[in-house]
């Protein structure tokens, strides 16, 4: 049942398949997002999802829908029982939504996606009633328009399945009570602005960095593609080809706004290994 | 079954439910594209979709895909068995896609998107297997890192059912036939940049359209929202609110590179109407 197991499965031989060169120095323990972190992270992004749901006939049925999120991760649908998903999942709570990253790369499949498969239901009670329909409004402003006409009804999504797909090659699946109790990464989804900044401005930090703490002395040049909690992702060139590298921060971070002092202390530690200790820059 | 018909039902009551200045002169005829033709177009702007497959248990999954066209409008996928979709598909044919506009409006209800279902199966020979690998490398470019894997196998989408949401209030079906027969409009697809052009730089040529073929003599300010071959549609402000119109081409374009004479046209026919003939602009 198992993917991850799986993955490790031969794609077949391909001539040309594209080889990676190792590192050449031992790297510190890198390590990553949970695929419940992941998964929680991806959902809290955006607002905007495909659901699956059954036909009376019981063909599957893909259409576009916006939603909130409770405390506990489940989403929350407001739809109508004028369109083809409403009636659906009014007849049957079979349910699974594909949440992919928003402002993806241009080869949509290394894009981070998400699967969460279960079962809709309406809210039990008034309390719950109030906490979808907060949560559904906190998601989708536009929402204020609908949500009251008498055909709409929100929908909580039970998740009992989780599968996380980060690119090529990067998934794996995460239980519901781990998605529950899972929070979003705070520094992710903050940050696509200090990534460009970095990038953009300190391109002789993250060589340093890809050098001496990425295991890789022979690179040449090194960009950030993205930062969690837990440490940056680099892709750097070297004259044996293209690697990626992970760099672990000092210590998790448990906010945003530790990210800058997370990545100047790296800096240090890069420069001190290479006897060329941080100036202010 | 119709939603086209449901969607006349009463939205029941809301005070503050945002009202419509009607127009204030008489228009031309302002054809549209039918419901086939905006799904071919919608399925030609891209190549990502999210699938709707059935697990062994039936129920719903949905998952990221990318995709080619063939010639009547079939989507062909590319999928792996290693992936929970290609072993869904494998097992059983019925499978459904929702595409979405690409570059949508902020707020994503108003986005166009298209939900084809029907059955997915091997291309059936030599031929067809040809022509769904030349038409998955055409959609996806990346595909042709993993097309070859052992693992990957070409699904086509035997289209049953077309259903086409233009956004709010804008919605309709097509049946496999027609959508088979229907091309992609020709304008649509290059029209993003030929609209910021007509906002950017003629404001004053909108607004006189608007006043004269689009019925609103009152308007105080238009801006062109899309076009395709049959004609442009605007938002208008008046002193009574803000107001769509439709304003049709004099004769259905063929091919983009029509539409500035197309525009330049009806300037001319609104100046003619307001008693001030086009000078060179």
């Amino acid at each position: 049942m198992s993917d991850s197991a799986s993955a490790t499965q031969d794609h077949g031989v391909i001539d040309d398949a594209p080889s990676v060169p190792a590192p050449q120095a031992g790297t510190p323990h890198a390590p990553r997002l949970s695929a419940a972190e992941e998964a929680r992270t991806l959902v809290a992004a955006t607002n905007l999802a495909a659901l699956a749901s059954l036909s009376a006939e019981g063909d599957p049925w893909a259409s576009l829908v916006t939603y909130g999120v409770l405390e506990d991760g489940s989403p929350v649908l407001c739809l109508s029982q004028m369109a083809e998903h409403g009636r659906n999942l009014a007849a049957d709570p079979r349910a699974s939504l594909i949440i992919t990253q928003p402002d993806p790369p241009a080869d949509m499949l290394a894009a981070a996606r998400v699967t969460l498969a279960g079962r809709a239901r309406r809210p039990a009670d008034d309390g719950e009633r109030a906490s979808a329909r907060a949560a559904y409004l906190a998601g989708v402003e536009a929402g204020r328009v609908f949500i009251d006409f008498s055909d709409f009804s929100l929908f909580i999504l039970s998740v009992q399945r989780v599968r996380w797909v980060g690119g090529y090659g990067r998934m794996d699946s995460a239980t519901s009570s781990a998605y529950a109790a899972a929070r979003p990464d705070p520094v992710m989804s903050h940050g696509a602005g200090a990534v460009a900044h970095l990038n953009a401005d300190h391109a002789d930090a993250l060589l340093d960095i890809a050098r001496t703490l990425g295991g890789y002395p022979d690179a040449t040049r090194a960009a950030c593609d993205g930062v969690d909690r837990y440490g940056m992702d680099l892709s750097l060139d070297t004259a044996r080809g293209r690697a990626p590298a992970r760099v672990p921060f000092p210590q998790p971070l448990t906010a945003g706004s530790e990210l800058r002092a997370a990545t100047v202390e790296l800096t240090q530690r890069a420069r001190a290994a290479l006897g060329r200790p941080l100036s202010a820059h």
